[in-house]
């Protein structure tokens, strides 16, 4: 049995996935949690965190990384173990010495919250990408003429302003992706997919040239020195070092891929070799992906980066900040006063909230939970809900968050179909903790209209991370070479299909209309009653 | 000892307070609850009831009037009742016979929803009060311009069009708390204080005329049969039936005043005698009261009527639909997944409440939960919350709706203020369920800038209601003849004074100027979204 590892590093745990090279069948998954979580308060020595901060501990990740290869070894049983695939949350960025060691693991940085790992989430610096962005300087074409305060320049510039000699003591600034790669086999190797979509990196300039930066700041263009080239995506980064077999038992030498970003690696999870698909991953946040042939600016996108999934396609990226975390939000209020588990909640809702209308009991909300990332890249934003009553219930409440997150995606199909040259979105193919919900896919599908398939496997990016794996090994280590072949072998089989009911699809033509209303009333110009609330607050 | 007794028929029970007619001491109090509480969904038999009713059953006033007065006597041990004074909910209306019987009470009525008693906050005659609006009648001059969905003009032209049967067989139209004082003195005696605020009746014009009222519907001029010419508040209506004195002990003949709407009686209950002192009855709703010298137009104001509280003044009322209803709403929300006791969770709340910053954690609210009273008298409208995040914490939702409340209420103020000739509003008085709360107390003496005045006793309508009791039995009767002496004997003592902190009052300008925004954007021409969002659920 030949059997590639795809390793999925989420927001609170890591988990792996053994495929049947051959068969695509799971072996086994296994998941292991950080023991730090989101670090958003205070570090592990108490050191306390402004508000806006999101961090993690890489420690967290290496025991994850040892853990989860030790068990994929006990599991396999004598089984080959042919390539390793690996995914992570991005833009999770964190500062290291030449060698690789994180500066926070060293005595002297650890009590320095910018020593430590800036989880995407992390939403401190916006001022820095505000600045960046009021310069519209041309690398912005390719990202919705906006950088996002999650990305490594607003970050990399937040810790060169407010920790100067963190950012002089960091002889690389890594993704955390990048960071793992490094750690199995010893050498620095980074991915297109994360410098692509976010560092902007593009292969005909590089990465925002030095003269920029210095416009920010005197000391900003070493940031260059800090970073290196990206090799493309399904591409070998090394084998597993000595070391690293050793503490796993794996044999020294597998081939371990080029990381890639956690979302991105659904494309090959869920099978999608082209345009027209939708690929939306729903977890905290939504992450819109679409293949297409042709390369155009498209309003308010988070980005679009060639040969970074699949070679041949343009891969266009979008966003909505906050959907599952939004629901979260919703549960984790409601369980305030009780004990229950978060779980049944849950249930209770989804349940409750089938049983009404489009309209939610006549609620709108703008998504902005968390800001809003397509298309306004606007953290300072916050959501807004009206129609209100003594009479609205907690699933009406529920559902008005399923409902405005679902119009927030319908909008982003349409950027991406206002795209002159974009393939015509025709199916939405979705993966993510969200697809698990009915109720929530069969709004999706009565808001945008097209049928949606939701994958049955709930771990789509794992998947995708062992395809890379084995297109890592190639046909000689007993992997493949052609990606088609490897996508048609592994790639996930089942499907719900969720398809739009007219009726709702007209009825939601009015709640849409509110929707996009309030979105071009508070965050397109109507008025900045939002920027002025946060101001306030802080 | 001689003792007057005040009746205050609340929205949810009925209470009874005995006080001292020399020293002002209660010498009791007691509640009893309303078995059928509000109908929304259902009349007692079952019938389903539309979205927007709220009935209430005649029989419970008839018990609890029967059950405190029995009290009464018991409670007095020997002592005299000098005399009966009631308070009740207003516009409370209900079709009766010509000699009394409730409609509902008769079998063949008793499936007919239209026949049951339309509370205050029975909300589904909107587009009748709209085409009362839209006339532009010269006689709602004195009420803002508008009249409200929950007055007896729009519940009477609802009922018409609805159930003219209903409408034909109702001989007369009356508040509840003119009825009950009906059903202890054996005549119809109606209010000028319900009549002048509910049913616009001013001395000069009577009620809206024939001509008017046919302009509505053909056979809506019978109304004005319906009706009759009310008496000034502070009088003696009749004395006890012979029937009541045998159901409770009383002896016959005993005085029973003139009734008064509920909120109104908080004038003499807390000892406020003139211009200057804004009086808010804070339950469910709020009620702002303020006497003045002066009738001049207030833009938004429920009305002015004169003499209706005090003699020589004009009293203005003006109200916000959503007060105390909208923080247990939100009690309701959190408990929704729990099962401990609301007041546990409004002490909480409280705690955590008070704790925050004034802009609660980045929140703001327009405070429409039940629509807007003053000043946009739309019932159409509901709450819209800006400014939620992922971070946004239960004790912040909470602490926003009391600052949307505290906001509506600065407006109030400010919309008197704005009238010419009217004294400024130097202090506030409070009395209501809410005034219990140090935190809301608080906060509406940060927004306002004013000092607040909250009363210990915990039923100041009802108090008022003995003095109009005591004013009903006269001096000869063992009451008293002047107004002014009854206050100085028996109006409330102990308040609790909360001063506007200066820095806080300072932050709320910048709240208070979002809270005007949102206001002006949804309510005030903005936008129609919210009309358009009830449009969609309904």
């Amino acid at each position: 049995m030949r059997l590639a590892a795809g390793l999925d590093f989420g927001t609170e745990s890591a988990r792996l996935v053994l495929v049947d090279v051959e068969t695509g069948a799971e072996a086994a998954t296994v998941v292991h949690p950080y023991p730090h979580g989101v670090l958003t308060r205070a570090l592990p020595d108490g050191t306390p965190l402004a508000g806006d901060w999101a961090l993690q501990h890489p420690g967290d990740y290496l025991a994850a990384l040892e853990h989860l290869l030790r068990e994929a070894v006990r599991i396999a049983a004598g089984g080959a173990i042919v390539g390793i695939g690996l995914d992570c949350t991005a833009s999770t960025v964190l500062p290291v010495k030449r060698d690789g060691t994180a500066l926070c693991l060293l005595p002297e940085y650890a009590g320095q919250p910018h020593a430590w790992v800036k989880l995407w989430k992390h939403h401190a610096a916006q001022r820095q990408a505000d600045r960046i962005n009021a310069m519209r300087p041309p690398f912005l074409d390719l990202y919705g003429s906006r950088t996002s305060s999650e990305w490594l320049h607003a970050k990399s510039l937040q810790m060169l302003e407010e920790a100067p000699q963190i950012f002089a003591a960091a002889d690389r600034m890594i993704e955390a992706g990048d960071w793992l790669v490094w750690q199995l086999t010893g050498h620095e190797v980074r991915s297109v997919c994360q410098a692509g979509f976010k560092a902007h990196w593009q292969p005909e300039d590089g990465y925002p040239p030095a003269a920029l930066l210095a416009g920010l700041h005197p000391a900003f263009p070493s940031l260059l020195d800090k970073l290196g080239p990206p090799r493309p995506v399904g591409t070998r980064a090394g084998g597993l070092t000595a070391a690293w077999a050793d503490r796993t038992g794996l044999r020294e030498g597998v081939p371990v891929a080029v990381a890639v970003i956690d979302a991105h690696a659904a494309f090959p999870g869920l099978g999608v070799d082209g345009p027209g698909t939708l690929v939306m991953v729903m977890g905290t946040s939504t992450c819109h992906l679409l293949l297409s042939r042709a390369r155009v600016p498209v309003q308010g996108i988070s980005g679009v980066v060639a040969d970074s999934v699949l070679p041949g396609f343009y891969c266009y990226e979008a966003g909505q900040a906050a959907t599952g975390d939004a629901l979260e939000w919703w549960v984790r209020t409601l369980a305030w006063a009780g004990d229950g588990p978060a779980e049944a909640l849950f249930d209770r809702l989804n349940r409750e909230a089938a049983d009404l209308s489009p309209g939610a009991g006549g609620l709108v909300a703008v998504d902005w939970w968390n800001g809003s990332r397509t298309p306004l890249v606007n953290a300072d934003l916050s959501a807004v809900m009206a129609g209100l009553t003594v009479g609205t219930t907690p699933a009406e409440v529920y559902r008005s968050i399923v409902e405005a997150t679902a119009c927030g995606t319908r909008q982003v199909i349409e950027l991406f179909e206002a795209g002159r040259g974009i393939e015509p979105v025709t199916g939405l193919r979705v993966c993510g903790g969200l697809s698990r919900s009915t109720v929530v896919m069969q709004i999706y599908a009565d808001v945008t209209g097209r049928t949606l398939h939701a994958a049955a496997t709930p771990h789509a990016s794992a998947r995708g991370a062992a395809v890379y794996g084995a297109l890592a090994a190639g046909s000689a280590g007993g992997g493949y070479n052609a990606p088609e072949e490897a996508l048609a072998r592994m790639a996930a089989a089942g499907f719900t299909a969720y398809r739009p009911d007219p009726a709702a699809h007209a009825r939601y033509a009015d709640v849409y209309a509110l929707y996009r209303e309030m979105h071009r009333h508070f965050g397109e110009g109507g008025t900045d009653l939002l920027r002025r609330l946060k101001a306030l607050h802080t």
